[in-house]
């Protein structure tokens, strides 16, 4: 063992002491640990480095940025006079817990880039709302007709068709209008007009809405014909999961100031993960319960929908899953290595998320 | 007569007698008239002025007005590959005959300020989109259940509910994306923002929507009680229309470079036509033939809903359009008595329309 890493190692020790003594102040964990990994960095001890870097605690991480998003999605919706049964519809699907991956990805890609938290926030929540408004619509009589969303009825279900209908509608306006107020936060209106841009692209005909409509069709079609393949599973796809994942990706990045250069590794990035996301969700679908999942499982084997498993067979389709993290990672080579691990992590986080 | 009448009149003979040598040229009437009024303001000729004036010719400008609308709309939703449904859907209401009252407002407002048609052309697409937007969702069956809309089936009876919903949203979707892209047209960021934020503050909890809840609970309690009057009317409508109006106009005002009171002035006079348009609407729908108004008439009646007609009568109805006409105008004074002329053209047009 090295000088340099004696010395590193003294230093963990005399922390570890310090902190029995003063145990009240209780530093945040990932804050330690981030000194210790730029401290690994200077003194140039590669393995001190890598510790610190891969054991990033990414639950905690992921505890702390769920309970900010929460809060901001709170604040956006208040209860007030007149009292309207559509904010009361909002904030029913809104708040009820999910696994705001979009917003965590949004909020990481701007810490990466070198932003604050609080500066991407808006874009943060402006992203969850679209993708809210997705899961009401998506659950519509019209459309999957689904019952049960994040383990509780539906919104139509739970207020009534037409207040879904507007509900879904109301999500759109309010993602945009606080993209939008991101300006108030220092960003410049370019900026935030090009992260709006990403997010209406991402919701309308080039995103979300071209995978519904396509998705929609496919239903009706027999997933064993060969004339709708692969092509057709990852156009609907691309479509319905991918681009909004990547315009949370994009308007993280673009908020915290990133460079045209680190925006699109990041969007190279965050397409990946969009199929990787939606390839764990069909493997989900056929091989967990609906208590499990929050949600009626089995529905895409019972609408005879095009699926990942039902294309190529669940264990293929778990390491097409694994391939797709790879070259995601393969994407963030070159940035910090311990600003990207939220990344990486989120990353690890949906190949092997059970809900 | 004054010598300086004597000289315009002389100059209006003299150009007649041009336009009968060079009929081929063909100067647009509006240009020819712009020129008279402007000769007699310059030679202090308050007679032709007034003359010039008032008989600005609405009904030319309306045409024109409405086929740059409609081109504009029609390049702005190509059908391109892959065909989808969604594209075929979204044209086929946004490009059927509309009466394009919001664009105009919009075009009006920009060229009232000093700006040019082609700088608010995205701006009166975007506005025109989120109206058809809500005509799609107004007519769900979840909604109002109306099969007929200027006078073809409705969206979901062409297509079907779900390509309906989407189709709504892709509007809402385009419309901000073309507001945001005003800024390949030398509008500052700054402005094309703002006109974003009114856009989507008029679709959402503050505006359509608000309105669009507020009427179907209203919808299900009888007229004749009191606890439901007047009030509960104006929150409706002021939401479900006077608010899109209003955003319309400032919209072409923001991106026309117009000042904080011209666009402050003009607010008040679009706050004063969307509630003219709601009377005079409900006062069609009980004096009109659905064949008249191309789309199912006393549907209002039949659903019981709470109207103007309903609370006041059909006559106090026509009496308090023409006085919301008196204020609007009010509104327009101090600006050029010339330039001002459609957007008071505009206001009687709303007033005396049949359809």
């Amino acid at each position: 063992m090295g000088n340099r890493e004696t010395l590193a190692y003294t230093l963990i020790w005399i922390f570890l002491y310090l902190k029995s003594l003063f145990w009240r102040f209780r530093p945040r964990y990932t804050v330690v640990k981030s000194v210790f990994f730029r401290l690994a960095h200077h003194l140039n001890i590669p393995r001190l480095a890598a510790v610190t870097s891969y054991n990033f605690d990414f639950k905690l991480y992921m505890v702390n940025k769920v309970a900010s998003v929460n809060k901001a999605l709170d604040e956006a919706v208040p209860l007030r006079e007149p009292a309207l049964k559509i904010r009361e519809s909002m904030r029913y699907t809104l708040l009820s817990s999910g696994k705001r991956v979009r917003p965590m990805l949004c909020l990481a890609a701007c810490e990466l880039v070198g932003g604050q938290e609080s500066t991407a926030m808006p874009a943060a929540c402006a992203v969850e709302m679209l993708h809210v408004s997705s899961l009401i619509q998506d659950d519509l009589p019209c459309m999957d007709n689904d019952d049960l969303r994040r383990g509780k009825p539906s919104n139509h279900k739970a207020f009534s068709e037409g207040i879904a209908v507007l509900t879904a509608d109301a999500l759109i306006a309010l993602a945009v209008t606080k993209m939008a107020a991101s300006i108030s936060l220092g960003v410049s209106s370019e900026r935030v007009l090009r992260a709006v841009m990403e997010m209406t692209r991402a919701v309308g005909t080039e995103g979300l809405i071209a995978g519904q409509a396509a998705d929609i069709a496919a239903e009706r079609i027999r997933f064993e014909e060969n004339e709708v393949g692969l092509k057709h599973l990852e156009f609907i796809h691309i479509h319905k999961t991918a681009v909004l994942l990547e315009a949370s990706v994009v308007a993280g990045a673009l908020v915290g100031g990133g460079s045209d250069e680190e925006i699109e590794r990041l969007r190279k990035y965050a397409r990946c993960i969009g199929l990787l996301f939606q390839v764990v969700d069909d493997v989900l679908d056929v091989t967990k319960s609906s208590e499990e999942l929050g949600k009626t499982a089995g529905k895409d084997l019972v609408a005879r929908k095009l699926t990942y498993p039902s294309l190529m067979g669940v264990e293929k389709s778990n390491e097409y899953a694994k391939k797709l993290n790879v070259q995601a990672r393969e994407h963030l080579q070159g940035f910090d290595s311990h600003k990207v691990a939220p990344l990486l992590s989120l990353a690890d986080y949906i190949v092997n998320r059970q809900n």
